[in-house]
């Protein structure tokens, strides 16, 4: 639906607060895209609001009226997750971002979904405390939407995603309904699991108004780099590191292709063959010991070279290829669109995916990159669509379709940490099978009539 | 409904084998009752499915006839999970025991429901890997009962829970449909996460057939056992050690009271003062460091000793107390109906629930013992019930109650561990609030003539 003067009016005097509610351009603007290439759509309306009770009241009125409500919270995105496709009301949630409760004892932490992942992580290295999932965009990344998307990062292979630290929620239904779900304890086995429901439900099922998350102590930590002569060795040491050793803290891979990249972006001086770079958490005696271990299985494997580092110069040093490989591939060809790929396949399989994902730009002649979280099977691909390219697109999203429906097909998943969004939507009948419809049953559940964050996950309630 | 004879025929030709169907009385009786004091009832007729088909044919045929099924998997439940309160069918799963694949390259396993805990970890120890969640009932916990009440035990504050570790389901609605829910990838932000919403459902929402389970290797351990003059003391090492030592695999607190017993019941000679029984995980060198680190947190909270094992025999003994502490509850008070508690409370609040249990059984004239995993927060509490004495039922459920109000009252849990089952139900209003309402939203919506295990977690489907 169109919303109409009236329609303004009524939300403004929801809000009670005219600077809260905006209707301009720029603010349409500023919150019709991700940092996805999918389409932007401008929503009707902007609003910021304060409190659950903003938003219940906003939501309580969306439902009888029809009118759909998309909520942001950092933008930062890749699949399309926050665009408003069908216009309506975008509920800005900046304004929620404050610590609410420091449980140092408990080691728990509540707070607004409008913080920042990096913020959040400053204020509890004070107290010797980390919430841990790591994503790349660290210092753009809001809880709300790392809670929405479920996303993780480098350390999920020792500790787990964002799902595995989310105690309790309190959230907002699609009818207005706040409700709380979860409690205080690390542990519980009372009832159905509403919290682990609504995390990765990208903001279809509720909004998120608070996020009670369990934390992490800061432990010591070791940095690794080993480098191969060849793709060969290097699949053989990260099967032989994930069957052996005790968990790392992440496990990265970079081919000779993206390590080139890197080098040329950065000026650094990198070997342009294959690497793992490794960080290993404990006390120091304990993540030493886990290095060498690893070491160990590394030479048996033939690597060329196995580095450890302790101090922070050590590890920053060993870790800045690593960090720069998104950066490399983006800020090198910022002449392209990026489809960025996010496919999980059981670890067996993470070499061959490697391998696929080259040929497959070769057989579609375009530009790709790999590199990703071998821990855990999550790989990243990048494919570089020339935007002067009138068909890159069409190319792209053809070696997109055929990589996600590879790792479908080894038992796999489209997306290990970026969400469907728009982006992954046509292959959730693949992925899911029956229990897609299972899904969309739990979702007309919660939102009869489809108002929240439409398109999402699903085609059907676009 | 009381079944008649041409519901018994129709059943035995959807399955169609006569010896796999029973109405005898002591095949009925063998499933009335599990390993808690809840009231025994009867099946009308136990059935031994061996495959998802056949339970679909059973369900769909239960369905349209409005007949309740119960599923059973060990029976060694402690909350009334598996009683078939109103008779109908009764699914014994044992016969759906095997291990179906076992990926090692990918660290995971794909069993069926009716495999036993221990006996899958002695088959997966061959491959240096194991399934972590350690339930104290090990020996005779099934899989599928472990997935069905989200179980765990004394490593889960290491490693997590069953939920943690359920990768993918294969599983009958209550309507008889077939569902697959997740897939192999080790983590994934791909739709809702079906799978973790049917682990503690209890067998509410659908029979699971097939369970895909992520493992982890064997770690090398160090056991060490921490005593202290006085709970005081204790306390402080409890919040010292999950304050500042890296996260140790086990950490089990016993009081005074509890050590006393079990040397009774074991003639061991441990001191009678309050310890800590503490297990390290990872590399030698790595627990190795844990373990002292943890002892110099022990000694710095004025312990009266700390003693560390390293090899399998000295791990043993250090551990012998704690896994003999239920077992002396139990066999020393043979004459006794016990009440089994299973609160968690946030971690800061551990030695005081220890204390109002204490004082609750001064209270109710009732004894009781605590003992529990000090790492999580989860403390169980085992109230001693005479069974010749008539009014210990009501004063043991009166201190339970008012043990479980405070949990909850504090931010905890009415069960870590053992799920609601029957004896948990009454506490589920003020455990969840609203958001109750809306997980029996989610049942009638799966189970919308309520067949399928009645009568638990709520009180509303019995």
């Amino acid at each position: 639906m169109v919303m109409e003067r009236q329609d303004l009016d009524e939300l403004a005097a929801l809000i009670g607060d005219v600077e809260r509610v905006s209707v301009s351009a720029a603010d349409r603007e500023a919150h019709s895209r991700d940092e996805s290439f999918h389409e932007a759509c401008l929503p009707d309306v902007v609003i910021w609001p304060e409190s659950a009770e903003e938003i219940g009241r906003v939501l309580r009125w969306a439902n009888q009226r029809r009118v759909h409500v998309t909520p942001w919270s950092g933008g930062s995105s890749l699949e399309g997750n926050p665009i408003p496709t069908r216009g309506g009301v975008l509920l800005a949630l900046y304004r929620l971002n404050r610590v609410l409760e420091l449980r140092e004892a408990d080691l728990q932490v509540r707070v607004q979904p409008g913080i920042v992942y990096d913020d959040l992580n400053k204020r509890l290295a004070r107290h010797g405390l980390f919430f841990p999932p790591a994503p790349a965009s660290s210092d753009v990344a809001t809880i709300g939407g790392m809670v929405a998307n479920n996303s993780s990062g480098m350390h999920a292979v020792k500790y787990g995603v964002t799902r595995d630290y989310v105690l309790a929620l309190k959230v907002v239904l699609p009818t207005g309904e706040i409700i709380h779900t979860g409690s205080r304890a690390l542990k519980s086995a009372s009832g159905y699991d509403l919290t682990r429901l609504l995390v990765g439900s990208e903001g279809t099922l509720g909004v998120i108004t608070e996020v009670t998350l369990r934390l992490r102590i800061v432990p010591e930590k070791v940095a690794a780099v080993a480098v191969f002569a060849s793709p060969a060795e290097a699949a053989q040491a990260i099967y032989d590191i994930n069957r052996y050793a005790p968990t790392p803290a992440g496990i990265e891979w970079m081919d000779q292709h993206i390590v080139a990249l890197v080098n040329r972006w950065t000026g650094m001086s990198l070997p342009e063959v294959p690497m793992l770079v490794m960080e290993f958490h404990g006390t120091l005696e304990g993540a030493r010991a886990e290095a060498e271990f690893v070491g160990e299985i590394c030479h048996d494997c033939e690597c060329v070279s196995f580095e450890i580092g302790h101090s922070r110069a050590e590890r920053e040093r060993l870790w800045a290829g690593r960090r720069e490989a998104h950066n490399a591939v983006k800020q090198l060809h910022n002449d392209c669109d990026l489809v960025i790929g996010d496919i999980v396949v059981p670890i067996s399989c993470y070499p061959e995916a490697v391998e696929r994902i080259y040929a497959a730009g070769q057989a579609h002649d375009i530009a790709v990159y790999t590199f990703g979280h071998a821990g855990d099977g999550n790989l990243h691909f990048e494919v570089l669509m020339p935007k002067d390219d009138p068909n890159a697109h069409q190319r792209g999203e053809a070696l997109n379709t055929e990589v996600v429906n590879y790792a479908i097909s080894v038992g796999g998943t489209a997306t290990g940490e970026h969400g469907v969004g728009i982006g992954k939507r046509r292959f959730m009948a693949a992925e899911h099978g029956a229990s897609l419809e299972l899904m969309k049953r739990i979702k007309r559940l919660l939102d009869p009539n489809g108002i929240l964050n439409p398109g999402k996950i699903f085609e059907e309630f676009d």
